[in-house]
C-alpha cells in the first residue's frame, strides 16, 4: 500500500497552502471523477470544474485564488507543477534492477558504467559507452561507436544506429529510431543519387523522445537536439536540424533539413516546417500548421503556409463570411446598375 | 491447391443469388484485371466498371440491381461484407502454431493460456497473464503485470509497457507501441518538469491496430480504445483520450490528451482532434482535418479549424471565386466613383 | 586517417573544374562554417554565400558561373551530384562483415547466397530467399517466403511479414514494417468485418525507404514500390497503392488505398493522397497538400483539396486581403446608399 501523506505535509513541498484541514491524509492522486476520500484530485483546466465541485476526493489541487464549494483545497503557486511533484511523492518510479541479462550481446570493447541494466536481446556494438546507472530495455540496438550518459533509459527496441550521443537522465521511449540516414539525394537525369550521410544525431541532456519517433543523421553535420527539449511520439527530425532547449515538440510534428529551433519553441501537433529555416526563442507554432519562411522570435503562428495567428484568425473569420459577401457584392452591382440606368434615362 | 466452390454455394452464404450459371466453381478471388476464368472478382467502386465489364473472370460479385453484360453476376445485398465472408471461406488463415520458442523468455511468474505460440526472442515480464491461444511474434516485448485476451495476435515488435490490457481477439501489428508515457509536463520558468504517467492502457476486445501506432498510457485514468473499433498505421493516440466503440481511425490521424470519441466515429487520414474535447456518436472527421471544438453527435466536419463540411464546402467554393471577386469589387467602386462624379457635376 | 585527394583529380570524378591550385589536397567535406583547410566545402544552396565566402576550407564545390571573392572553386556541371560522388570517394561505406550470427535463427528451408550477413537476434522465417552480399540487421523479422535480392541491406529491427519481395540494392531502415495487413473492413449494421488482406507488397530494385515508414500489403492484388524511389521516415502506403519507378515520398506523407503514381512523382512532407486516384507522371505534390482528386502529369498542386499551385497561390494572396475587402465593400454600399438617397432626395 501507497504511504499516507498529510495534506500540510504536500502543501509544504510545493510552496502551498491548505484552506480546511491540513491533518487530512491521503495515499494516490486520481482524476476528479475516480478520486475516492483517501486521494487527491485537481483542477488545473477549468473546463472540469463542475466534476471538482462534486469529487468525492480529500481535496483538490487547486491554482490561486480558486474557490470550490464545500471542498478541501490544496492551492499551490503552480498546480500542475505541484502536481508533477506531489505524484513523484506519492509514487515513486521503482529504481531498475541493474544488470547484464545473459540474453543481451554486449561487445567486449563497450565500456559500461556502474549499475547498468540490459534487457533480454539488447545489442550492445563496438566500442559503445554507457554511463553509471543506465538503462538499455529489452531488444535495444546501440550501434558501434554511441555514447549514452548517466541515468538515460533505453526502452525496449529503441535503435541507434552507430555514433549516436545520448547526454544524461534522457528518456527514449520504444520504435524511436535515431541515427539513420537523411533523405539525402541529388537528383540527375531523373535519377536520384543517395547522398552519403555521415554525421551524427546528438541528443543533449534531460531529454524525453517519444514512441517510434525518428531522428536523422546530418548529412555531414550533426542533427542536434537541445538540454531539456521534450518530444511526442512519431515526430520527424531531418538531417542537419539543430533543435534548441527546452523545446516542445508534439506528435506527429515534422522539422525539414537543417531548420534551426531557438530555445523554448513549442511545435504543436500536426504541425511541420520547412528545410533550412531559422526559427526563432520562444515561437509557437500552432496545431496543422506549415512553417514555409523564418519565424522571428515571440511569434505566435498557423495557417498553411504560416502567418502570425492573429492575422490568421482575422482572414478566417473573413472567409467564414465570404459566401455572404459574394451575396452583397452581386446586390450591390445590381443596385449601382440600377443607379447608372437611372442616370442614363434622365439624360 | 485451394479447394474449390461453386457459386451457388457462396451465393448461399452471403445471402445472395447468382445471375448465370450457379454451378461455376471458383477457387479464389482476384481483382478485375487479373482474375482467371476460376476466380471470382468484384465491383464494389463503380470507378472499375469498365475493368468489370472485360474481366475473364468466373463472375463478379455486386450489389443488388447492377448489371454487367455477358457477366456471371453473383449479386449480393451488402458485396463488400460478402467479399469479406467469401474471402474467409476460399483462403482461410493458416493457425498459428502453439508453442514456446526456446529462444523466447517467459518470466516464471508468468501466466499463459492453452495453445499459445511465442516466436524467437520475445519477452514475457513478470506476472503478465496470456489468454487461450495467443500468438506472441517474435522479437515482441509484454510488459510486466500485462494482460492479454484468448485469442489476440501480437505481431512481431510489438511492444506493451508495463501493465497494458488487450481483450480478446485483437490484433496488434508490428512495430505497435501500448502504454508508453504521456507527454506531460508542467512547464515553469520555461523548463519542462515530467508529470509522472501513472494511468494505463486499455484495448478492448475485438480491436485491431496498423504497424508502428503508438497509443500513451492516461497520466492517471486509462487510455481506452473500445470494443470493435480499427486502428490503422502511424496513429497517435495520447494519454487519457476514450475512443468508444466501432469507431475508425485511418492512418496519420492523431487524438490529443483527454479527448472522448462517442461510438461509430471515423477520423479519417492524417486528421487531428485537440485535447479535452468531446467527440460525439457517429461522427465523421474528413481527412486532413483539424478539430478544436466538441463535435455534435452525427456531424461531419472538415477544414482547419473544423466546421461542418457543407460550410467547409461553400467556403471553399467562394474562395475559389476571390481573385475574380477582388476585380469586381475594384470595377464596381470604379463605376461609383463615376457615378458619384457625374452627378456633383450636375449639381 | 582518410586518404587525401587532389582537387585536380576530384574534378575529374565529376566531370568539373579547379578555379585556382588544382594539386592542393582534402581529405573530406564539412559544411562551410566547419571545414577547416584540408577539406572540401559546397554551395548548393543561395542561402549559405555569405558562409561561403568566410570559409577557411582548402575549396568550395560551386555550380556553373558562381564565383566567390578570395577562394579555390571546385565548379561541377551538377555540383550536388559531384558531392554524391566525392563523398563516397572520400568516406567509402565500410562494406558489412558477412556471416550468421550464433544468436539468430535462421529457419532450415531458407536459403541464403553468399557473403550474407545476419545479426544478432535477428530471425529468417520458412523458405525465405537472400541474395549474395544481403545484410540482415539485429534484430530484423524476414517472414516466411520473403525474397531479398542482392545487396539490400535491412537495417536492425526491419519487419518483412511473410511473402514480402524486396529487390536489389535496396536500404530499409530501422523499424520499417512491410507487409502488414492494409485497412480493410466491411462494415454492416455499424460493426466492421475484416477483409482478409491476401496480396504481398513488392519492392523494386534501388528503393531506399527510411525509419519507421509502414507499406501494407494489398488485399488481394500487390503494392508495389518501383525502382529508384526513395521514401522517407513515417510515410504511409496503404494496401494496393502502386508507385511508379523514381518517385520522391517525402516524410510524414500517406497514400490511401489503390492510388496509382506515375514515373518522379514528388509527394513533399505531410501531405495526402485519398485512395482509388491517379496521379500522372512527373506531379509533384507541394507540402501539408490532401489531393482528392486525379492530377494530371506534370501538375504541380498544392492545399486542401489540391489544386494547380498557381491557383492556390492566387487565392492564398486574395485571402489575405479578405479582411480589408471586407471594409471596402461595406464603404461602397455606404456611398452607393448616399447616392441613391440623393437621387430619390432629387425626384
Amino acid at each position: 500500500m501507497a504511504p499516507a501523506f498529510r495534506l500540510g505535509e504536500l502543501a509544504g513541498r510545493v510552496g502551498g497552502r491548505v484552506i480546511g484541514d491540513a491533518r487530512r491524509e491521503v495515499r494516490g492522486v486520481a482524476p476528479l471523477d475516480r478520486a475516492g476520500p483517501d486521494e487527491l484530485s485537481f483542477l488545473t483546466n477549468p473546463r472540469y470544474r463542475a466534476a471538482a465541485e462534486s469529487t468525492r476526493a480529500a481535496a483538490v489541487l487547486v491554482g490561486p485564488g480558486v474557490t470550490l464549494a464545500g471542498q478541501t483545497l490544496l492551492e499551490a503557486p503552480e498546480p500542475y507543477l505541484a502536481l508533477a511533484e506531489i505524484l513523484e511523492a506519492l509514487h515513486p518510479e521503482p529504481p531498475a534492477r541493474p544488470g547484464i541479462s545473459p540474453d543481451a550481446r554486449v561487445d567486449r570493447s563497450a565500456t559500461l558504467g556502474r549499475d547498468v541494466a540490459v534487457g533480454a536481446f539488447a545489442v550492445i556494438g563496438e566500442r559503445a559507452t554507457l554511463g553509471d546507472e543506465v538503462v538499455v530495455g529489452a531488444g535495444a540496438v546501440v550501434g558501434a561507436g554511441s555514447r549514452i550518459g548517466d541515468r538515460t533509459v533505453l526502452y525496449p527496441r529503441v535503435v541507434l544506429y552507430d555514433r549516436t550521443q545520448v547526454g544524461r537522465d534522457c528518456r527514449i521511449h520504444s520504435g524511436v529510431v535515431l541515427g539513420a540516414d537523411g533523405f539525402g539525394f541529388a537528383t540527375s537525369g531523373g535519377r536520384h543519387r543517395k547522398v552519403p550521410q555521415l554525421g551524427r544525431v546528438v541528443i543533449q541532456d534531460d531529454v524525453e523522445i517519444g514512441s517510434n519517433t525518428t531522428i536523422d543523421r546530418g548529412a555531414l553535420g550533426d542533427t542536434v537536439i537541445g538540454r531539456g527539449t521534450k518530444i511526442d511520439d512519431l515526430v520527424m527530425v531531418a538531417h542537419g536540424v539543430q533543435v534548441g532547449p527546452d523545446c516542445l515538440l508534439v506528435a506527429q510534428s515534422g522539422l525539414a533539413g537543417s531548420t534551426r529551433l531557438g530555445a523554448r519553441v513549442t511545435v504543436a501537433g500536426q504541425s511541420g516546417a520547412a528545410g533550412h529555416l531559422a526559427i526563432g526563442d520562444d515561437v509557437t507554432i500552432a496545431a496543422k500548421t506549415a512553417v514555409f519562411a523564418d519565424v522571428p522570435a515571440g511569434s505566435v503562428v498557423a495557417g498553411t503556409p504560416a502567418v502570425g495567428i492573429r492575422d490568421w484568425r482575422r482572414t478566417q473569420a473573413a472567409a467564414k463570411r465570404l459566401p455572404q459577401l459574394l451575396n452583397e457584392v452581386r446586390r450591390l452591382r445590381e443596385r449601382l446598375e440600377r443607379l447608372e440606368a437611372d442616370l442614363s434615362r434622365k439624360e
